[in-house]
């Protein structure tokens, strides 16, 4: 590979050195520097191969950082962040003490506003507009949104909102008919009508319709008609949309065929582009644990429907969606109509398995509590990818959802120790709820050969003892029994009791009473935050029972957790078995 | 006032025997019943003045309560209450034990799905209309949502879902040009230009480009009209979308030329309509001490902007409007928008006054966390009407705030006991701060008759010695520490010390380690929820420091409170001064 420019480009000054005719030469090095990188190192890859020219373009003709370049989710940010000083460090993004996968406002200037969650480029842009008329400043200001984003309740506010100023904003829509899965909703069939119709849509398309001065569909590969349309847009004034067509994974061939798998591919070949086989893995994943629990159930339960916001394939979704596609709900990334929607099919009598991660959950908090829970809807959500995630960092660790759903009042939460509970607290949960229910779970495999086991009724808001003790007791919720157990496997101390909740709401509190009447030590362990959370509730409950013990409450401390792998952050927050023994042997 | 006709109707079945000709008497009955209940008994007046037709048309064609009818935010629900078995109930509208004053589902069939938030209404009946179609039920789905609310973002997710469905969904469009206050955005320009060029938008409007069967704009007092255009649209398949042009305050002159101030008007007039004169109230508001301090603040940093999601009037951002509109920004009903627009005016240096009630800051969870508190950005989230709200009842509630708001890394929390404190902490935070800032306060009046002293700077994160003692120590937070100060001064018990936090994070470790060094029984006293909130943070930070005496945690029970005068809902809630009294006697 030769890489005779791309070494010379340290901030996007240099790039505006070079003549219009190395662009596609920058582009093809740019391409082949991520392909290089993220092929071993892993990471988020078709989504930056389809802004290559456009990420270029913007930063060749805009002035940047003092013009403001906001981009969406942030995944497709590579390029960006190549071109504007990190290209030594790109080989370690988003691992621990490497750089992020999405854009980080700690890490660079030109990256000037975190991401992660789609649909805030708009109203973060139109923020920073406001804020340079009100101070005089001379910039421009461009959020590049892609069109599974802008199909986001939040991004129509702040569309609506933007149209009814002057703000000097520029909206890109990057449209590749794709987010991780294809993009669903009327919009992007109307998005499709304006590509295939764009003479007839001159006075009225929708943009025009919110006063954004449309133009458009261009070829976001092109740099010429790249180029020469943000160049006549830093003239024009107002809010200004310009509409682009992209193809997610441009550039490597099979990433542009296998769009959803090439999102994130894992390692490949980075010469033949194939993904290397994953190493072999004797479990399976919580996330094909529910999917394919739920066809079971689905199967024998008709009132049994499945709703995703845009997460079809990474919750296994896709499971239900193959077998029951009448009954199984894509919404695209639309957490606050997901909910709801579920409210309202389980006021008409379905049972709605609502499945939202835990951190996209937080997108539609109003949204349970005040059209699920206080109507006591039977609605059951599903938080997948609770806890500590991994590598995608700060944005999308789960560790706020046992605090923000523990004060709802009439909504049961369970967090399963393993597979097999999982399952049985859906098969549960499936023969008549009163009144709503969220199941957590993390992300990636369990530990169990057989998890397909026959279901069985579980007693809901029950505690389990899982090893007697006299001596000091460690209560855990979900899948840090598995790290107690470790903890205390090594120990070999008999005198130490565990007892797993696999309901943190409500608690059971005979047996609580029964702690507290027999230990004067109490450890609890959580892979949610400290404040509000699992041991907090236990601390509550103590006041309430009069306990004169101690408790120890671990669990993620009061900052956010950037990324590295789980393990690696398990050990930073002091929640792994290590963690436990130390204390245990305190 | 001749009510001849509508004693008659106790449920819709006997509305439909009525012929059409009779359906404006019936109009003009129940505009007058309406007038003359809420003149003495005080509610929301203007927004079901506006739909006396529509609801009685819907009624008359629908064969409901089989036909799913879901009002949108259910303020204008009024006439659809009394017409639907309850109006010989209705003067204990939002009284405690009485009838709620939004759509509620325990309350009656007629009530599909319960309401008081916006924008909900569209998710909610397709939801219905999917599990209907699924069900093999042959009913029809009505979503009746007004201009404001189908501006925001999750109205927008249902109507592009929606458009991707063939759901026997008809959304009506009550377009009124206002909320609370005007309707603001540039959806609101364009609906005003659908009306005025209504010949020209036959192919391409928005709804349309949504895949939605569009037909209106029709005259929404015109019985004629509405009855016709209801009865065909019940034989188009797929979804539809109805514009209907209503006027707000109908048939009650005052109420039609003052729209903002007769939207809940208090007493008035029922013959002259007048607003009758308020009752004498020495003291100041909350509100009007926050949007008076954020005038006086902003004359003098002119870095200071005010940003409202349609709250205008209510949370009295409409003084910092009216002194400095070009740094104010009424953003529709949009506080998903409206938090991160302020993050990214705080990114480019401004200092942003965001007042969102509490219980609308639930739909800005994500924001708060992902695009504000990771990011360290300096907003300052105003939270209105914390606490219990009284009448608007459990809805509108504000008692979630301190528990979701507690588990957010680098957000400070403050809750001023009084009007001079809510002004300090106001006036210290736009000195600089280095990361956000969330202060709540509640609704209504406050206590001192003299609060616009000079401004003080105040030590964050400290609390304060109330009361000296030595027997039991009360924490209290926010503006229960003047219950404290009531039940102390009924006791006349000089042993019993009163800690006010201002700040419930950062918690006061040193003030904490002292009162858990020199008390052996706490109570702490919060007007929110129990689970989570800050009695529970004293929790733990007793089980951090190794506490062994007991706290007894007052604050809002486990479950939904409903509506009452807030006097009464504490008293419910056993946080009022007789309960703490009696708890200090036990």
């Amino acid at each position: 590979m030769l890489n005779s420019l791309l070494p010379s480009i340290h901030t996007p000054a240099d790039l505006r050195k070079l003549s219009a005719e190395q662009l596609p030469l920058i582009a093809r090095e740019l391409r082949d520097f991520i392909i290089d990188v993220v092929a071993t190192k892993e990471g988020h890859l078709g989504a930056s191969l389809g802004v290559i020219e456009l990420t270029i373009a913007l930063h060749y003709v805009y002035d940047t950082p003092n013009d403001l370049l906001v981009w969406d989710v942030g995944h497709q940010a590579y390029g960006h962040k190549i071109l504007t000083g990190r290209r030594e460090v790109f080989h370690t993004n988003r691992q621990l003490g490497g750089i992020s996968g999405f854009p980080k406002r700690s890490e660079s200037p030109f990256d000037t506003f975190g991401v992660g969650h789609s649909s805030t480029s708009i109203s973060a842009a139109l923020g920073m507009a406001i804020a340079s008329k009100l101070q005089g400043h001379s910039k421009q200001h461009i959020a590049v949104i892609g069109d599974a984003s802008i199909a986001s309740g939040m991004a129509f506010e702040a569309l609506n909102h933007a149209g009814d100023t002057h703000a000097n904003l520029l909206v890109i829509l990057n449209d590749n008919a794709i987010g991780i899965d294809p993009s669903v909703g009327a919009l992007k069939d109307y998005l499709t009508r304006i590509k295939s119709t764009r003479n007839d849509f001159e006075q009225h398309n929708i943009f025009e319709a919110l006063n954004f001065d449309y133009s458009g569909p261009i070829d976001g590969h092109n740099f010429e008609e790249l180029c020469r349309e943000l160049e006549r847009l830093k003239h024009i004034k107002g809010p200004k949309f310009l509409h682009v067509i992209t193809t997610k994974g441009k550039g490597l061939r099979q990433a542009e065929e296998n769009q959803v798998k090439y999102h994130a591919p894992g390692k490949f070949d980075k010469i033949s582009g194939d993904v290397l086989p994953k190493q072999y893995n004797a479990f399976t994943k919580f996330q094909d644990v529910f999917g394919k629990t739920l066809v079971s159930l689905a199967a024998d339960n008709e009132k049994i429907v499945g709703i995703t916001p845009a997460m079809l394939t990474g919750s296994s979704m896709k499971f239900m969606m193959e077998r029951f596609p009448e009954r199984t709900f894509d919404v695209g990334i639309a957490e606050q109509h997901a909910v709801t929607l579920a409210a309202g099919m389980a006021a008409e009598g379905l049972i709605p398995f609502c499945n939202v991660y835990s951190t996209f959950l937080q997108r539609a908090y109003d949204q349970i509590i005040h059209d699920v829970a206080l109507q006591k809807l039977p609605v059951i959500l599903c938080l997948d990818r609770a806890g500590l995630v991994g590598e995608d960092g700060a944005t999308h660790h789960g560790v706020f959802d046992l605090a923000y759903l523990r004060c709802i009042p009439d909504l049961q939460i369970a967090a399963p120790k393993d597979e097999l509970e999982l399952r049985n607290i859906m098969y549960t949960a499936q023969l008549g709820l009163t009144g709503p229910l969220a199941i957590r779970y993390p992300r990636g495999y369990g530990a169990l050969p057989h998890w397909e086991a026959t279901f069985e009724e579980i007693p809901f808001g029950k505690a389990q003892v899982i090893q007697e003790g006299h001596k000091i007791a460690v209560l855990s919720t979900g899948t840090m029994a598995a790290v107690v157990s470790e903890a205390l496997t090594k120990l070999g101390d008999a005198t130490i009791a565990h007892v797993h909740f696999a309901f943190v709401k409500p608690l059971d509190i005979a047996m609580l009473r029964a702690v507290f009447t027999k230990f004067d030590r109490i450890i609890t362990l959580e892979d949610g935050c400290i404040a509000g959370g699992f041991g907090s509730a236990i601390a509550e409950q103590a006041s309430v029972l009069k306990f004169r013990g101690t408790i120890e409450i671990m669990g993620i401390p009061d900052n956010f957790v950037h990324h590295g792998t789980v393990a690696e952050l398990r050990a930073l927050c002091h929640i792994d078995a290590e963690a436990l023994l130390k204390k245990l042997q305190s």
